[in-house]
């Protein structure tokens, strides 16, 4: 045994959402350490000293410090004994295609998600990136999804992959509902895939992701009190959260 | 075995010249298939096939295809037999290191030395890539180079991630040398590091990047064409490339 392990996360982060979710779900003991990115807590000396990144998620496993949550997922996958091997498959050209898809996510549905929600303030990066966002849900509908089972790959069972992508798109949780079902509806292997993974995963799944239920609850309640108040034209409201 | 690997690869694309390097250093057997993007070869059904995704590089072997350099990198060190340890290590915490770095790649030194030198048009975005290209050299320099070793993590042999990165780092060679210079020149650990790699790699390191080197020659002439007929200020010609 390689001692205690620590996960560094914020839960408003999806890479921390997805490390916790797969933590829990196979039954790896870890201590949970808040870093609050809204109070600047991942610039803490403490922290940096875990990652010199000064990024979430961070995991500490005995000696190891380890960051980035592909490469933790991977990781955790390995290390620990008795995870199903459908997470992340010893098979080396089932691994390879896994690999192939986080790396993708990178570049584009992680490029697209994200700003697609944080930047509401800028419209043309948000116009960019949900530019992004569109053509990658197109190529998940079309490619990735493009099998006989319900997972990623036509996989039967989900790996670190479905959980890691799916994770990214449940961020979009917080937008408007109308601007969710307008980005989201067309893609129906895309929905059912995310319920499929959220099934997979729950009752972990919903746990983690309560904190994001309850910002989408404000969210909501602000955009209410917004459009009552009439300080924004019907032309500029919601097209992005108001995150 | 698994039959013929098949690379489908532009030299002028970083990755791709990562994987012909790493091919012909292992004694890999493959056919290198030139998919000329400046052309639109990626774009041709034939490359489709292989790649839904329209990118290079890419690898057919056997009936698996395979896109995004790291996972092919990856895949290459373990379904191909006597390749050295060393290159993608068993050892699950060295391997983990390996990959965070790789993942660190996409969102850090990929998004900046790519633009810095692929954008000359577009000052504001070239601006934004070399900020985060000199912020990720400084990272190299006192995090990942920041060991016993000549090589990333403080090895003393290099991983795909040293061979993944130079390439990376070795485009900026089509800059102006003043540019490069000031680029570079206060990392040295980066500088030493890059000739380690170049050296750990050679002769194929040189043999793939001849097609750099040539292009080099030839931004330098029109550079020189440009400062001769002075249809540029001093101000604007050189900050970047003109590729």
């Amino acid at each position: 045994m390689m001692g205690k392990l620590n996960a560094y996360v914020d839960r408003m982060s999806q890479p921390c959402r997805a490390i916790l979710i797969f933590c829990r779900l196979n039954g790896i003991d870890f201590e949970e350490i808040k870093v609050d990115i809204a109070k600047s807590h991942h610039l803490s000396p403490e922290f940096t000293e875990v990652n010199p990144l000064q990024k979430v998620p961070a995991i500490l496993h005995g000696n190891l410090n380890l960051f980035e949550s592909h490469a933790i997922l991977a990781y955790l996958s390995s290390a620990f004994p008795g995870i199903a091997d459908h997470w992340y498959p010893t098979d080396v050209i089932r691994r390879a295609k896994i690999n192939s898809i986080l790396d993708w996510h990178h570049s584009n549905l992680r490029y697209g998600a994200g700003p697609a929600i944080g930047r509401p303030r800028n419209p043309k990066a948000a116009a960019e990136a949900e530019k992004v966002l569109l053509s990658s849900l197109s190529k998940l509908e079309n490619i990735w999804l493009n099998g006989d089972g319900r997972f990623l790959l036509g996989s039967f069972q989900p790996s670190i992959a479905d959980l890691s992508l799916v994770c990214e798109l449940t961020q979009l949780e917080v937008l408007d509902e109308m601007d969710r079902g307008r980005i989201l509806s067309p893609y129906k292997k895309v929905l059912g895939w995310i319920e499929d993974t959220r099934t997979a995963t729950n009752p972990y799944f919903e746990e983690m992701h309560n904190i994001l239920y309850r910002a989408k609850k404000k969210f909501q309640q602000q955009r209410s009190r917004i459009a009552e108040s009439g300080t924004e034209t019907t032309n500029n409201r919601g097209r992005h959260s108001k995150m």
